[in-house]
């Protein structure tokens, strides 16, 4: 694997989910292959799971890790090219990704969406600046439009608890009173419409995610339909994409509570968290055993170790 | 030892202040023990001693790290149980310290009191929250109500420099105008309780700690007095816990002086640090030879050490 | 190497300068050296290449690291003796050197000028601080006056890019809008002045540096005439010498053009990052073969290197 930005970067999905599970059953098999190795982790962004968990999965690979959080640790990037650089940004990402490729065989970042501008946010100029000048493969840490190891971390965990061949899964639209970004749903149907199962997506009407990303789901505007007899319910709160970074409705109605996991077939509830409770979802709903939140969470150790596994090997 | 919150959790103080003496003479002899072992170190408060102390022996012990700073590196963690989250906090503990504990083989946490609610302080909240659901050992950084690591360093220090087999220790209010904490002084009133000493507590009137953590100690409004014949003083401002957390005298004739200290019989000084000079003791005393706050910071490293290499053997 | 804060603790240049040569060429070949030495890093400011690259260095070298943030992972330290500390500052130099030292076989700091005070900042309050109280080698990562690394790495680069034994290299300062410290040109200075090299150093009236560090160089206020016939071209910029800490002019006519750079003999641009492109220096020359400055901040590793090695030595 040379660079991992996006699904594209992946060869054959189903083998990467069986990384992710030897390296849950085996942490360090691997452990030489990252010896003398160094990977960034560049923050521009807060952390908690992805920060730990690609710590721990490179641990586990036997690499070093450098740290470095952006505009705390060190300044702000300017990324546009040809600016005069007079304003508050005293780097050029040029320079910054070059030198941060110079000491590092891996460079893994993280750069929200600024929701702001689309097209800004869509061209993933951070992402694709690094690529261009780290000279050393990129890992997508979670950017303006996707976050692929969570996305396979979802994977891994739904080949754990699916028991049937061909699930259905429902991604659905949480309130949330904050503009998020609609990374973590755009990037889950990324991934999900190149698993073999029977594909979702709810939410209210003015929601409805980029085209490209949405592919062949089924769109549904009403959430108890879409819940029927489905095997995982994806929760996740994200703003429109049509009116950009607006927060359209704060619908109480679409939060997912256990009477509307009863519509499910027993079904198990999955969130990327951090999720906010008796919001988004009920405490009864997260503290059930349908919850796999806490699975999903542990999986990103696995994600991150077989795809770092990956790009080690391609070093 | 399972976990580490309070001197409870000790079984023989004894036998833990020699690990402490052993690790100071052979600070790699167990390194082997933390091979492949991670320890989280979550911060929800500032720290040089406790953090560097505790990764110095973490890596001695070959353990991997993982340091965190809420609210910094993450975001805020909801403490409190069956609240709506639609608030400044973004995750709750009891994902936060179930996900941390899925990476960790053991997590240590720094959270201080918010010394607005003294009942929510002394519940420990936030360490019986981590306790409860993070499913690995939990080491105590310093909570609201207690800072055990500086207070085993401080039983080192004691037992390397004490003259006699009971000496008097005398723990000595210091003036300070902001609110801090009692933790340092309730946990070492804990643990000095189970040393074999003549133990004294002096502070002005209104400033009596919590009677549990203050126990068999002889408690006295006359610094001077109680100082007399003393082998250790040791300095520390605490806010009051009867008015709670309030500032109620910032009065200089407690501040440790060369000619307090000449009432003592040749006794030494401690204090935990961070300390400042000339309010609440002088240069003089700080920078005499009587002075034991370097070597007591400099035992962080082997107290940490002798609690790591116990709560390793517990896995 | 007993400490590394200047050009004075240098034994022989040209022997440090292959070493950092020799670490490029075999980065892991010492890498027993470091084999349970901790290495702490402390700074008081901002840093990526200085930050990345020697940490880098330290893992190179087998090293355990232990960074920190002064003011953010923990409190503001107090620099001057004597004083009552009833102000912002919660810990002493004194004693935060001290303990750093007991945790760590060699202590770097990073604290730049504050640019008020020149007497104070060119005192190096800081830096002789800790090297008066912690106890073990400290190591400049820029200090007020001086970034030796930068310097060494600077010197590394030259050697590597010389196309004739006796080099001409010209500092150039160069148009900003914010007052920055005289460090970087300072040391440059210095450690030019020991090479063997004509050296010309060109600024506007009025950004003479001190004339302990200009040395035997000569100065120019013409920067068309110090461009001809160069080798190396250094830009920089500074605040004033003569009226401290001043932002004198913003004269765009001294930022480095194609143009510029054609009057030198096919001479090399330099620069220690971060450059604001378009002010200080076009994206024409930056992009061009004749920009080393990646090559140069990819060598502050190598130049790291070989101080630690000479430090561990010493120890």
């Amino acid at each position: 694997m040379t660079n991992f930005l996006a699904y594209d970067d992946v060869t054959d999905l189903n083998a990467l989910i069986q990384e992710g599970l030897n390296a849950k059953q085996k942490p360090f098999a691997d452990q030489s292959l990252g010896h003398n190795k160094t990977i960034g982790l560049i923050f521009f962004n807060s952390s908690l799971r992805t920060r730990m968990s690609t710590q721990k999965a490179a641990q586990n690979l036997g690499m070093n890790i450098i740290m470095m959080n952006v505009g705390q640790d060190s300044w702000g990037l300017e990324m546009e090219e040809g600016t005069v650089m007079n304003g508050d940004k005293a780097e050029h990402v040029k320079e910054a990704a070059a030198v941060v490729g110079k000491y590092c065989d891996i460079v893994a970042v993280r750069a929200f969406a600024g929701l702001k501008d689309r097209e800004q946010d869509y061209r993933e100029v951070v992402m694709n600046q690094f690529k261009k000048y780290a000279g050393v493969p990129i890992v997508n840490l979670e950017s303006a439009t996707r976050h692929p190891l969570q996305s396979l971390a979802d994977c891994i965990t739904i080949e754990e608890f699916k028991v049937r061949k061909r699930p259905k899964i429902v991604l659905t639209w949480l309130p949330h009173f904050k503009p998020l970004p609609q990374a973590v749903a755009n990037s889950f149907c990324e991934w999900i419409n190149h698993m073999d199962a029977e594909f979702v997506v709810t939410h209210p009407e003015g929601y409805d995610l980029a085209p490209e990303f949405v592919g062949n789901a089924r769109v549904s505007y009403n959430q108890d339909e879409a819940f029927e007899g489905a095997d995982f319910i994806y929760g996740k709160n994200w703003s429109s994409y049509q009116q950009y970074g607006q927060v359209l409705t704060q619908d109480a109605s679409w939060m997912v509570t256990m009477d509307k996991m009863k519509l499910t077939d027993n079904g198990k509830f999955m969130h990327c968290l951090p999720v906010r409770r008796n919001m988004k979802v009920t405490d009864e709903v997260l503290d059930s055993p349908q919850s796999l939140v806490i699975e999903q969470a542990a999986n990103r150790e696995w994600s991150a170790q077989a795809v770092l596994k990956g790009v080690l090997q391609g070093l």
